[in-house]
């Protein structure tokens, strides 16, 4: 049986406050929980609605009515499975030769989007500004697909970060060179910014190539690129041939 | 005043069968409903919670307490502005080389970022399923950040479509050509498919071209990407000289 305590405990971890007090987060799905028990995660315990169907450890599976899962459950349909997980403590820097910096990110979707671009396109590591949004925010869980368990996300100073980088500075803002004629460096740090407001000011002066995707339609007053698909055309350049 | 009917009516328009029964559908924020105003949809009223902050044209604004509006609304901090549009009766094809057709696509926020991404790279109409999300649902109008203004979506009999195009079909799917090293043409059907099931079985078979977006993963275990994500990248290909 699950107390009321635990059931307590678990439905706080959607508060970050929560989450750095217990050193937990939860992970929802029964493929996404797989993903993460065979990646460098530790797994505190399984929560199932349904004990007998399913391939997990027995000794991390714990029963919980599918009432109780569902008060825990960040999805409108549950698949009746939750995991709580352990908050790494490594914060190491990945010594990649393309580096994807976030700043001041703020929408769960977009975050998860870009850690699931990131394991899709080989980046290792990303590294975002302490202001973006927790990555083991449920919603950000969800929507990373897995990719969590295998991208690095590491949390950084950020004006200090690319102070101390050696390598040439690259952001993507909206009046910069066109991304399609430009030769991008293939070692670099690559800055994406914020949904309104883009990269900070301090940021866009340490900038040495400023790369604006073009715009192609006749109207003028088309919104800038979504943060998301804006990272996903600047990693399908940087990784096509 | 607006009476309660009045309000029970703006509430029901979240539903796809109170829109096409009404033929009206919302439009949230000051700067979107503007662009709304600026095309050839037909503004029926504009809500506002402060009458004198505003610049639309007075036979169109109502007044409405900010709580009521709150009840309309389908953001967490509305802007105060709420339009009501009607829903347009021209469902016309337009004749573009590149037509970009979305097979069962259900994420609304999915929908909202490709019709966005159309009107960035110059697509003027986007061919959707029936069985894809309407595109006058709050959300995806939201997600579209008033792109929804400027590019025409047009629901058909997507097999009837496909049988009927003269067009090469194109389709992304797993197994098929890298997108990098394929001379894409100018002139065809490009099929994008449903977020879990990819493209029905029916148009995969019509499929002349199958398409592949490598992954660079040392990974095994990387979901596809994301609908949308892979529409950017789709569209970034063609456009791109």
């Amino acid at each position: 049986m699950v107390s009321k305590n635990e059931l307590k405990i678990l439905t706080s971890l959607y508060q970050k406050k929560y989450r750095d007090k217990h050193g937990l987060f939860l992970v929802e799905g029964r493929k996404t929980i797989e993903e993460f028990l065979n990646s460098s995660y530790s797994c505190r315990q399984i929560y199932v609605a349904n004990i007998e169907k399913n391939a997990f450890p027995k000794e991390l599976i714990s029963h919980l009515s599918i009432n109780d899962l569902k008060k825990i459950s960040n999805l409108k349909h549950t698949s009746g499975h939750i995991g709580v997980f352990e908050l790494p403590n490594d914060q190491v820097m990945i010594e990649q030769d393309i580096k994807i910096v976030l700043d001041h990110i703020q929408d769960p979707g977009n975050l998860g989007t870009i850690i699931r671009l990131c394991d899709w396109f080989g980046i290792e590591q990303l590294i975002c500004s302490k202001d973006t949004v927790d990555c083991y925010n449920p919603k950000v869980v969800q929507a990373s697909m897995g990719s969590l368990s295998r991208v690095k996300v590491l949390y950084v100073d950020i004006e200090e970060f690319i102070n101390d980088r050696q390598e040439e500075i690259v952001s993507m803002l909206l009046n910069g060179e066109n991304i399609y004629q430009t030769t991008l460096p293939k070692k670099a740090v690559y800055i994406i910014g914020n949904e309104s407001n883009g990269i900070r000011p301090s940021l866009v002066e340490k900038t040495k190539l400023p790369l604006t995707i073009p715009q192609f339609s006749k109207h003028q007053k088309v919104e800038s690129l979504n943060a998301a698909t804006a990272t996903s055309i600047l990693l399908s350049e940087l990784m096509r041939k």
